[in-house]
């Protein structure tokens, strides 16, 4: 229990980006106290998501430098700011993206998770509590990044972002559910909802696609087929329940008309999570009508249409999309860890490796 | 009980549309036994739906004439043919235009009402045993439609095609739940499925919107939003529910913006009537983020495109389409006669007029 550190500010390390696609720099920052509704949490674990990249090469949006990336991690609560009621000190959280105020009209919905007060918002790089960064170094501020900002051994989150979790969970395994596993996870068990022994299509092979395949094969798919460009992720998926390969370049016709002759007109869910457009059209296409349901995860560029014939819609098929897996982050994610804990969901073998905070580069490329 | 005419030819008075778009003409037809699987029918009232006319009309696809058309009605079993077991004579039944083998796999599905042995087949004149037709002037024969061609005293249906109801329910009445009234009102509550106090927008406040409407009705929904470019429309609406109204010739912006800002954000549910591909646009981008549903039931041109950017569908909103309302025919629209011998569903107010079979070509004008 951090009782000495509560309300001082607290130097540590960070891991800061200073330019676009420069290495990291760790430094030493100063991390305020929480303000209202704000906690401040000790980084136990960090994992690292292709979206700090993407944001770090700055290619697609409007730089925001310097910045302390990282939004997938496990910590320990050091102090709380006014008005934080459901965490204290020592308790165990996973820090998410995007939060759960529980007032607004998305947050009393079952059916949302997507808070009209704490939903992701990748541009900002301040807390919206006061409009100011809690990171500094020598009196310049440091913006944040999704509110979570990871990389940092402090960090200070609004209370309304973070999970509290089991205390007895490993830290160093449960970090990964803040945020890609989470989300095809949940894209599967929560909106694809398949049902036992009915086949999935899962198009990307990247984390949230495994994830994809765990929900599935947690949920009793028999089938499980995943559809990647690259080859070579085929041999490692297969310990994710994967039973059947399709590679777009094996093909000269489109991937939902091969899909449809392996598996008697369609399969019975799709999960799309690469954000190629064609891909998403395809995942549409290759379900089966009558019951087919296909859902997308993928983030497609700016400029991107999706299109298709309505007699595809009309003969019963269904499209949603999904974000973070329709996991409200307060209420569910304590709940994955707890399938996690009773060893319904595997987490140990989405983890390839193990670096110190001081290789944060080599893990990042 | 029509023992005596049981195997033999039954001659009969059938509206027979001899050329495209031409009136019909009340002929002596010859009505043969029912075949393996086939039961005849005597029908004892008929309406006319859209899709009546539409291929009287045939201006869309390849006309199939002399054809005897109608395909809302209901009736009384004259006999059956080999094989049926779940039907016998005396009772009464609603032909409808799919089927529910009850053995692929749509009837084994409890998602799907889309039956692979009797799914609508708008080109098909003949009944699917042998491929001939029942009907005959002077041994030339008349083409069948949609498998029910109800414009005839007598008919011949396959059995997969007839829902068994309640003897005590009005034919007059209960005539209407064949088709449109059905689709709507299905589309509603199996697919959109508001939950009560919900706000709902209908798109077409044709017979198939107002069978939505009333759905909505009978789902608890607070908002009823009318959306039509034909006001003449909204006064008769108002007894199905409706609230409100919306033409989109009174607006120059996208209804679907119109509609945000009347409801905050987006209606929860919607439904599309009217087939017309800018308004199922617009009626998926109408529906709130986070939880809305939009289900297509309208049937577009060959060559319309649905088209939306990704984030519409990326933020947790779903878009189905639906056939039939969803129902299957012999298992559930027995329990919509119910819902209406109940009181929950009301059928008087979508009965305009009545006029006697000789008077079938003023009907149809």
């Amino acid at each position: 229990m951090a009782i000495s550190t509560a309300g001082a500010v607290i130097p540590c390390k960070a891991a800061v980006a200073w330019e676009a696609g420069k290495p990291l720099v760790i430094e030493q920052v100063e991390v305020a106290p929480p303000k209202k509704m704000e906690v401040r949490i000790k980084i136990k674990y960090t994992s690292l998501c292709h979206t700090d990249l993407y944001f770090w090469e700055a290619k697609g949006q409007a730089p925001l430098f310097p910045r302390i990336f990282g939004h997938e991690a496990a910590g320990i609560v050091e102090s709380v700011g006014e008005g934080v009621e459901n965490l204290q000190p020592g308790d165990h959280v996973l820090p998410v993206f995007t939060g759960e105020c529980g007032e607004c009209r998305h947050c009393k919905s079952e059916e949302s998770n997507m808070c009209d007060l704490l939903r992701i918002n990748t541009d900002r790089g301040v807390m919206i509590e006061d409009g100011t960064s809690r990171f500094s170094i020598n009196g310049k501020p440091i913006n944040h990044f999704l509110g979570t900002s990871t990389f940092s051994e402090y960090t200070v989150v609004h209370a309304g972002c973070l999970a509290k979790i089991d205390p007895s969970a490993p830290l160093d395994k449960v970090c990964i559910l803040s945020c890609g596993i989470s989300t095809g996870l949940g894209a599967m068990i929560n909106v694809a909802k398949p049902k036992k022994g009915q086949t999935v299509a899962i198009f990307g092979l990247g984390a949230v696609g495994l994830g994809a395949a765990e929900g599935a094969r947690i949920a009793g798919a028999s089938r499980i087929i995943g559809i990647d460009l690259n080859a070579a992720r085929f041999e490692g998926a297969k310990k994710f329940g994967l039973t059947e390969f399709v590679n777009p370049k094996d093909h000269n016709k489109p991937i939902q008309e091969v899909l449809a002759e392996m598996t008697d007109g369609g399969v019975d869910r799709s999960v799309e999570c690469t954000g190629n457009i064609n891909a998403m059209i395809s995942a549409f296409e290759c379900v089966h009508d009558g019951w087919g349901v296909a859902v997308l995860v993928g983030v497609p560029t700016m400029d991107a249409v999706f299109s298709t014939k309505p007699i595809n819609l009309l003969n019963e098929r269904t499209l949603k999309g999904t974000f973070f897996g329709n996991f409200k982050p307060r209420t569910d994610i304590p709940n994955v860890v707890g399938m996690y804990m009773k060893k319904e969901l595997e987490l140990e073998k989405f983890i390839t490796h193990r670096v110190p905070f001081s290789d944060i580069n080599k893990h990042s490329t």
